[in-house]
């Protein structure tokens, strides 16, 4: 109903105006029913599930400047080429490494308990053997934010408020500030170490690692975050009027300067190679897991996709279809904003027609959603391609999209993007953790993303119009 | 209505027939009905679930020869004087000591990738850093007896069926000969090691410790369970035709001769002081977790069972309620076979009118059973308490019980014994994994479990007839 719709109004268009309808390319009835077509077939298709299956279980996580990242660097190319890419290749991305070695916290009184923490991208590490100090309990950053400078000498600065779930993962943002920026707070506070409650929604003693405010070197103190039970059991401890004392021992490494790569599959355009429509995940995960939901999913959906286009179509469709797995999201958007400046260099970012990242794990699509760079002239097209996305469950929404972070810095230069929105309700009860792997992800799920995902990208490469 | 039938019968009984009759001592009124106002009152108070909060959080894990079991027992006579128990006091139990140290395990080849590990009670250590070692696949342990004696050498063998999930845990023990014999046979083939899924019915990467059949001293080889997402990770790469390579390194140490304590309080009988009901839960726990669910619940139930009646009563119960928080239960009923062994001797295990053990997690209470320790003249007692439990979901249920796994030595010297069946279907999500932490308790099963209590042991301790 509603493809028929948009058709008669792009006609309409087309036909009974002068100079917008000039402007106004239709998505050819051809084009539409491929992508329907290609559509119910994908639907049916565990391309994607099974390269997710094994990415993660061949390889498992993906950390800059460890074996797992090099591993799945290699087994980017490799899968590529299995799958019939036309054109591979690698791009180097230079960037500094940091690892995580011994991280161990107990609570020494009131009574001895062990407790599960991680240390947060970058954490300085703690004298060799630890620290012992007690805890200053903060419920926000905020509230932090309230004490004295310096008033903190020889404590731990914790802070307990706890991420609220929604599904497009709203409650992100808010907690996240405590993770990215505690370390720089605590230390002006006098701290001798930041400590959080995990950025996540689950209640299991697996703790959610991230990146702080630190590009470069270490945060200004150690950083560690715990799982939401040994969250809960602090304050629980703390409501019995104790002051836990802890210790805490967290020994990283800076690797200093280190290599990252992003890899890059491209199925050649037939009739516009130059123009490229953009199409990811990222390929880096955290250490602790293996990186399933974040971002193998993202990987083996948006591989999927290109190869399921290529050998479902007599002819390649007229853009190339760059999947790009991008390097070091996690620690900075690493890649893409080394990408993107390559780009803006040579020139040849004007030829980036339109991209989309997949990085919010492995739930359905359920809307799409047009960055401000798509023009209103190419809008009718993404309503296209939403109408076609319906009987996937898929609706058309409104407001802005990056594309999905590793398209920010793309964006940023003007290249359009979609955002094919996931469902994330339970993302963050694994983003993170080592409790991010395989056995989480639904299949069913995974192919209705590659279907979703396949009519944008189909479109979006066959549709000779701009998008700017 | 089944109350009233109950005691039509029972009147009917003792007033129409003669040798029988006398032997049939009825339920008074009273005393159904005072166990009626106790259940409704108990259905509204949170004392269990605050107990729980108490000793999961102010001393949280308990494993013997710890100093978490040391602040345990100190914690059981306080809380105990706290709520007011008539008489308090411990017993010592002689036990051999053993605790985890080290506990790492990497898959080598095919890729490099950690893994989640825990070692099995008594495990032996490795040689000190490790061993490395192919893997060995067998489904069950059934498929490890195949193998030839001596053929495993220099290879670890892997056991990877799944314990399957029921209301009642039927899928436990069927699972669990391979981690209590697994080192046995492991040995008997030539194995380096033996790794086990874990015995647990959940997806995160917490790993479910136990006891092995090992009561002194180390298991024949090293002895360790993968978490449930490891142990599918291993199979998975054998799916792809790898062999993975592992290196395995676990440390553990022999404590040689501890001592742990039975700790008791007790409600003395108003009538039959000598004549008790033993009621209890197991003060011990594995040390991964802070035995929340195993079995501070029990604990917490039993202790505030027995202080809730004495609290609404105005005056003590006929017989004297006995709860024992029983120690080592983990490591083979180490405290509940020495109390026995006591009563014995003693002679006054005759005094044990009977009793029941809450060590099945936190759920709701489903079914009343019965021992066949139970006389058939006091059968009628049991229906009446399942009757007055019905308002909380409990029926009537038929088969044996040993009363909970404390009670067995009681139960296997003549003492009757109930069992207040739980509903566990969850339960083996948590137990023995660092995830059984009080945040998983829901306070309604913790209030409906205190009244189901309330109603046994009020009425045990109230009827003056003898259950043999």
């Amino acid at each position: 109903m509603k493809l028929i719709n948009m058709m008669a109004v792009a006609t309409l268009l087309v036909t009974a105006t002068t100079h917008a309808a000039n402007n106004l390319v239709p998505v050819a009835e051809k084009t539409q029913e491929t992508a329907t077509s290609l559509r119910d077939k994908a639907f049916k298709d565990d391309s994607a599930y099974e390269i997710l299956r094994s990415l993660t279980t061949e390889v498992g996580s993906r950390h800059p400047g460890t074996p797992g990242e090099k591993a799945g660097i290699q087994w980017g190319v490799n899968k590529l080429k299995a799958l019939g890419f036309d054109k591979i290749y690698t791009e180097d991305v230079k960037m500094n490494g940091w690892v995580r070695g011994i991280e161990t916290a107990e609570v020494l009184v009131p009574s001895y308990q062990k407790m599960i923490i991680t240390a947060l991208g970058r954490s300085k590490s703690t004298p060799e053997g630890g620290l012992e100090a007690d805890i200053a309990h903060f419920e926000t950053y905020a509230d932090l934010e309230k004490a004295k400078d310096g008033s903190l000498q020889g404590k731990i600065a914790f802070i307990s408020n706890r991420m609220e779930r929604f599904k497009d993962g709203a409650g992100y943002g808010p907690a996240n500030i405590a993770r990215s920026k505690g370390h720089e707070l605590a230390a002006q506070k006098g701290a001798s170490a930041i400590l959080i409650r995990s950025i996540g929604t689950d209640d299991h003693r697996n703790p959610h690692t991230g990146a702080t405010s630190v590009a470069m070197g270490y945060t200004q103190v150690p950083a560690v975050a715990l799982s939401n039970p040994d969250a809960d059991q602090l304050v629980r401890l703390m409501g019995y009027g104790h002051t836990p004392k802890m210790r805490l021992n967290v020994q990283t490494k800076d690797l200093g300067d280190i290599v990252t790569k992003n890899v890059i599959g491209e199925i050649t355009g037939s009739e516009f190679p130059d123009e490229v429509v953009v199409i990811g995940g990222h390929l880096d995960s955290w250490d602790l897991g293996t990186g399933a939901v974040d971002d193998g999913a993202g990987v083996a959906i948006a591989m999927a996709t290109a190869a399921f286009i290529k050998n479902n179509t007599d002819v390649n469709p007229r853009r190339t279809i760059r999947v790009i797995l991008w390097g070091a999201e996690e620690l900075g958007l690493i890649g893409a904003r080394a990408y993107a400046k390559a780009r803006e260099a040579d020139g040849t970012i004007d030829k980036h027609m339109i991209g989309s990242e997949s990085d919010f794990g492995a739930g359905p699509v359920y809307g799409l959603r047009s960055s401000k760079n798509v023009s209103a002239k190419a809008i009718h097209v993404v309503d296209t391609m939403a109408g076609i996305m319906g009987e996937l469950g898929v609706s058309r929404r409104s407001g802005d999209t990056s594309g999905g972070p590793d398209m920010m810095p793309l964006s940023a230069l003007g290249v359009p993007a979609l955002g094919l929105m996931q469902d994330g309700t339970d993302y963050f009860d694994l983003h993170h953790t080592p409790d991010d792997t395989f056995d989480k992800v639904n299949p069913d799920h995974m192919r209705q993303n590659l279907a979703a995902w396949t009519v944008f990208t189909y479109i979006a490469a066959q549709w000779p119009g701009s998008f700017k």
